[in-house]
């Protein structure tokens, strides 16, 4: 067998995904050897309490509570716990004494991504965070270095598996939001406290590191434009049904050109997170259960996608130790860290200068030229129809009749849109705005 | 504007590919620049006859014949001549004159790769090679490095454009092999000679760069077994789609167990290119046109597909371009490069030993007992029935009725099948065997 040099990798975090990194790390050490060309010795895992019930089975004596001591000492430092501190605190401290490292932690590297990369670059060393966006999807490296000679136009991305397991049994079943949440719940594709996942915060941070990468520009979390799923309901979900179209939470990264942008060439880039109606026959919409993927149009190499597992312990796990193989190959090669790509520095626009396509759907009573006033407002507006489909909703002799109106704009700016829908809700014809969802991939 | 290290970069060739990497070079240099953090400068292309007509509009004092004096001067060398010779030749002075080298060269890397990667790692250099395999489809990266810390089980790529818009045809129009193939060399999807794509040797080159990067052994190309599409009929592709299948043409390299394997753990691999049957429902079966996609199978990370252009002189150069700004970075932060991972070296199992469904076509006269004799043949043959269709093919008075038997089988050893299938054509019974085809996928 060939003598390899032997790296210290210590391990922070032993949750769902660190107990099978350790555990992977342990059983297929002679192959990952191999492979990195160097032995990978996992001298230590820092937790707050070594005494706890682990996933996998580990030896006793690897468990520490003295994260800094295990952090010093070690050549790749692991961090899978997750939150700003003291992850952040922890990385820095790795950086400094020269380790690479290795993190999963989205919420980290979306809050403080840039702190983190010019620590790691003024020593030379390299952070790598494969599983912090689409969990084991391989889409950094694909973004960071298979596209670095492209120019990335477009990213949709469902990146959130839970959002994704609700609306496809909200689809697939005709169920509401809240019982599917509390089943999804109950078998563990959500938490106690979905906010994270069910406001698309967790979206949201995925979007701002893959934005980051694509668009070679370091996009700051607050510049995100974020909404959740908890609004949709079964009628908004018939409705796309019947329209051919399917809601996804979609994390939506663009570039475009802004007139009111002080980039020198006029182009911006938006980001931005929301559940969106996508046409039945787009890649995006057969994607199932908890499943992530991520659809990337780019000038030269056209439309990519990358579909897999978007979360789950062992497939976490298995980002994790890519990313571990690749710090040692480096290590034994020698030479500085690449650094993040981030010249390019583009402004984000708000949410109010991005166009997309819009559907809306009203309740206006049933009387002689409701549509009419409608369609005025909307064209004062600078809002243009594509589509209309008018339906009667009650005609119930004891009550005023009651119409739906279903409109599907022609692309429209959001801030012009979203005037349009106040003026709609306040000009007395309309009785309630149901919903307002925007179109991707079409 | 920061002040880059500027790289010198040489181009070998300039047909569809070459002459879009020269392009976007050229347009795209400042943006390239600050993301490579190197100027990229591109000092002169090698070709056969300077004054050729380009497909991109290139200054006449770039080109050049001195290929030699051209690359000992390159920091980066970029081969798209394709082919064996002089491509290897110059690759291999590119290497030892300290250049890093990018190439698309999958002919060259699937017959001399190792001889390349050695020379690449005596000096230190690196090779990059995405848009050797599947077009611009980044799947180099998440084999090489994403999934590096797994285990790839199985791979299952559509890697050849022209054959999956041929099969893609023949399947949606009911068109004949020939009438599809001419209208696809019309159109600029076929090549005059189409021997390479429509016997698979093209996807068999691919095969064996995949196999060796998931595998982590060097596949050589003579170890890939392969068959092509052009036994492929109208009646075939209907009894697929009848059946519920689709026929493409898949490269499988597949991790397995082989008792008969000097290994030391029983592991063998098997690399094979051949058309088969998948279900409609599989990923791969929406795989249209001339698109390519890679559906991978690991122990922790569970499936995984990447999807995309297969080919095409933009595609493949956004390809190229990634490699390029990968190698600057490299350039810039030192160090030596890492060099492919083979250690792991499993045995190629022979295609007799691998194990398949498969589905048989016969046609046998219509008397009593035939179906009785068919099935004691496989059953001798250790070829498990899984499942058996019997329709009767002519009915006129004037000649003995014709039956046609459809067998589905369980998983049985390729070998056996064979064997059973001469068997089958020798017994009297069997008129003809109309085909036999593997099923993946399931």
């Amino acid at each position: 067998m060939t003598e390899f040099r032997r790296l210290r990798v210590a391990l922070l975090g032993a949750g769902a995904v660190g107990s099978q990194v350790a555990d992977l790390l342990r059983r297929h050490g002679d192959e990952l050897a191999d492979r990195a060309g160097a032995a990978l010795d996992l001298v230590g895992i820092a937790v707050r309490n070594p005494d706890a019930p682990r996933e996998a089975d580990l030896p006793r004596e690897l468990f520490t509570t003295d994260s800094e001591q295990l952090i010093v000492g070690a050549d790749i430092v692991i961090e899978l716990m997750g939150g700003i501190e003291p992850a952040r605190r922890d990385i820095l401290l790795a950086l400094s004494s020269g380790a690479d490292v290795v993190t999963a932690n989205k919420a980290l590297l979306a809050t403080h991504g840039p702190e983190i990369f010019d620590a790691a670059d003024q020593v030379g060393a390299s952070v790598y965070y494969e599983a912090a966006a689409a969990g084991a999807i391989p889409i950094i490296r694909p973004l960071r270095d298979s596209l670095a000679g492209d120019r990335v136009q477009r990213i949709m991305g469902i990146v959130n598996g839970t959002t994704n397991y609700i609306l496809d049994r909200m689809d697939t079943e005709g169920s509401e939001f809240a019982d599917v949440l509390a089943d999804a719940q109950r078998l563990g594709y959500a938490e106690a406290d979905p906010t994270a996942d069910v406001e698309g915060y967790d979206a949201a941070q995925k979007a701002a590191i893959l934005a980051s990468l694509a668009f070679h520009t370091a996009v700051p979390l607050e510049a995100v434009h974020r909404e959740g799923i908890s609004r949709i309901d079964t009628q908004t979900m018939d409705a796309a049904r019947h329209a051919g179209y399917v809601i996804k939470l979609l994390a939506v990264c663009e570039r475009l050109i802004d007139a009111e942008s002080d980039s020198p060439t006029g182009e911006a880039i938006s980001v931005r997170v929301y559940p969106a109606l996508i046409p039945r026959e787009h890649p995006l919409a057969s994607v199932h259960g908890a499943n992530n993927a991520v659809f990337v149009q780019a000038e030269a190499a056209g439309n990519l996608m990358f579909y897999g597992a978007g979360a789950g312990g062992v497939q976490t796990a298995s980002a994790v130790l890519g990313d571990v193989v690749s710090a040692a190959r480096r290590h034994i090669a020698g030479g500085v860290g690449v650094g993040e790509s981030t010249r390019a520095n583009l402004p984000v626009v708000p949410i109010g200068r991005v166009t997309t396509r819009y559907q809306i759907t009203l309740e206006v009573s049933d009387e002689p030229g409701v549509l009419a006033t409608v369609a005025g407002i909307l064209s004062e507006g600078r809002v243009s129809i594509a589509t209309v489909e008018q339906t009667l909703v009650t005609d119930d002799e004891s009550r005023p009749a009651v119409a739906r109106i279903v409109i599907g704009t022609h692309t429209a700016r959001e801030q012009d849109l979203s005037d349009t829908v106040d003026r709609l809700a306040a000009s007395g014809v309309v009785g309630r705005v149901v919903s307002v969802l925007r179109v991707e991939g079409t």
